[in-house]
């Protein structure tokens, strides 16, 4: 009989969903804070992301059913058993963070956070020019679910778009140009906004470094919304502060939380939301994640192919940038 | 021959274009703030807002081509001679005033206003759960090209969208329901985001009182990018400050400025913007107020119709709400 872990906060409907998937297993729950090594080691699947460092490459583990889109922590050497597939959980957070991603990038446009600075000082006062979204050439860097939402929505409100991934492919719907990644350099000059939603791994550290921020436009506003490790830090500073790009809006950072001496966090023209785009903060993303893992666990018990495996190279799902 | 006085900073193309228009007058250029009443009172045409005390029933002044789209100030009695026509820019402002409400309206369900306040304490915390716009159901009330452009916005991002305008008629494309104004009560019931965008006129003043805001969602978002006179503050205030509805984002207030002691600058989940939303703060708003005065002028001059001619009832457009 096997065993299944269940880190996620599931509710009675969730664990009816995952039993009646994995029926005949035993079904273990705790979260992510309580969750033992012990409980681990005796886990055939685990649902959520329980503690890398427990992990201990568990022979008997078979499938780690992750409850994010990234998987930086779990694709490093020692963690899983070479036997171990590792699932996450792409596509339950498209709407989620491509709708956060956009809403930095209205707010920037439309300087709603010096607004609001001048606010908290009961400051009635005029900031200026502005721009609009529909006049902006937006580069998204990433066009996996997450980035081609964004862009479909950019594209919505009449802006130009323009994709970059790995490997280039056909233009999809909503992408007015698409390039692979050895083309990046060419559409950050051009472009108005970069929104940049990138995976955590070796290809993608300091991507964006003082060379590739010297580059792009003095108006340009700059968004990451995949993981902190694709921005050197340093670099955005200096751009931020000495006018080599408009402003940045950052979902996620370098280190995590961003301790409190940093000197990001009081740049007038950065946008700082500590790594919340996705996570279960919209309802709806909680309820797919169940439905990604229920139809995993199935998969896996009846030796069916699942879905949104983990490529160790990109850290992403297979078939994605 | 004909003087035409012009407020608004016209550089050397937009004059260019307005003498085009005008050819054979005499052309005047002052500011809103240095303007004399001599030189008000010597005008045939007027182009831009001269401050409405100035004007004194002028029987001079043929056509007064404003660069609002409001007409609050002139509409009142005693301000224009009965021949005055008097003219709006109505159209100059769609785009950036609807994606203002736009962007007012994706930081408050994606709570940024509140991440950027915990920013300025290098505080790393979590806010919650967040709604989506595509889930939403947006009521769009003054259904005006401004109203139309956010409603098609935000039906392209997924939203349900309920128009309401002064005389209901065939619904738009982009509006998914639309309701005359004595329809209001009911899709205020309904709405996730309430947006409106109601011009400044008897019919509109506390539109938005203590009852309707009673009758919100408390989940509810409201935004006002019309004029302030349409909100009750008091009402406001209370709705927010007891849980009545969610939050709101102003770009207009009662009075403007905005009174450094009033108690909404310090609402946590109000989010106020100094009537910036439409003004000169996208560069083709400008471009196209030019234009439309160059047309106005040349047809007035000639005899022709006239477009954005203002309705003293309501205040806006004869042909909208």
């Amino acid at each position: 009989m096997k065993t299944v872990l269940v880190v996620i906060p599931a509710q009675s409907g969730h664990r009816a969903k995952l039993e009646a998937a994995g029926e005949g297993c035993t079904f273990l729950y705790a979260s992510p804070g309580t969750v033992t090594a012990e409980q681990v080691a005796g886990a055939d699947v685990i649902i959520g992301n329980v503690p890398a460092a427990l992990i201990k490459a568990s022979p008997r583990l078979g499938l780690l059913q992750l409850n994010s889109a990234g998987a930086d922590d779990y694709i490093k050497p020692g963690i899983l058993a070479p036997k171990t597939i590792l699932a996450n959980a792409t596509g339950a957070y498209g709407k989620a963070v491509s709708e956060h991603a956009l809403a930095l990038t209205l707010m920037l446009i439309k300087k709603l956070h010096l607004y609001r600075d001048e606010q908290r000082k009961a400051n009635w006062a005029d900031e200026g020019r502005v721009g609009s979204i529909a006049d902006s050439v937006v580069a998204v860097v990433g066009l996996g679910d997450i980035g081609l939402r964004y862009a479909r929505m950019a594209k919505a409100l009449g802006a130009y778009t323009i994709g970059v991934k790995r490997r280039a492919g056909a233009c999809p719907e909503g992408v007015d140009e698409l390039y692979a990644d050895d083309g990046l350099d060419k559409v950050l000059v051009r472009a108005d906004i970069i929104a940049s939603f990138l995976p955590g791994n070796g290809a993608t550290t300091h991507l964006y470094n003082e060379a590739r921020f010297k580059i792009m436009k003095p108006s340009a506003i700059f968004i990451n919304c995949g993981r902190g490790g694709a921005v050197d830090s340093e670099a955005l500073y200096k751009a931020l502060s000495t006018g080599g790009i408009a402003s940045a809006g950052l979902d996620v950072t370098e280190l995590e939380p961003l301790p409190p001496e940093s000197p990001l966090w009081s740049l007038k023209n950065l946008v700082i939301t500590p790594h919340v785009s996705g996570g279960f903060h919209l309802p709806e993303t909680f309820e797919r994640i169940v439905d990604i893992a229920a139809e995993n666990l199935s998969a896996y018990l009846q030796g069916r192919e699942l879905k949104n495996i983990v490529d160790f190279e990109t850290g992403y799902r297979k078939c994605f940038f």
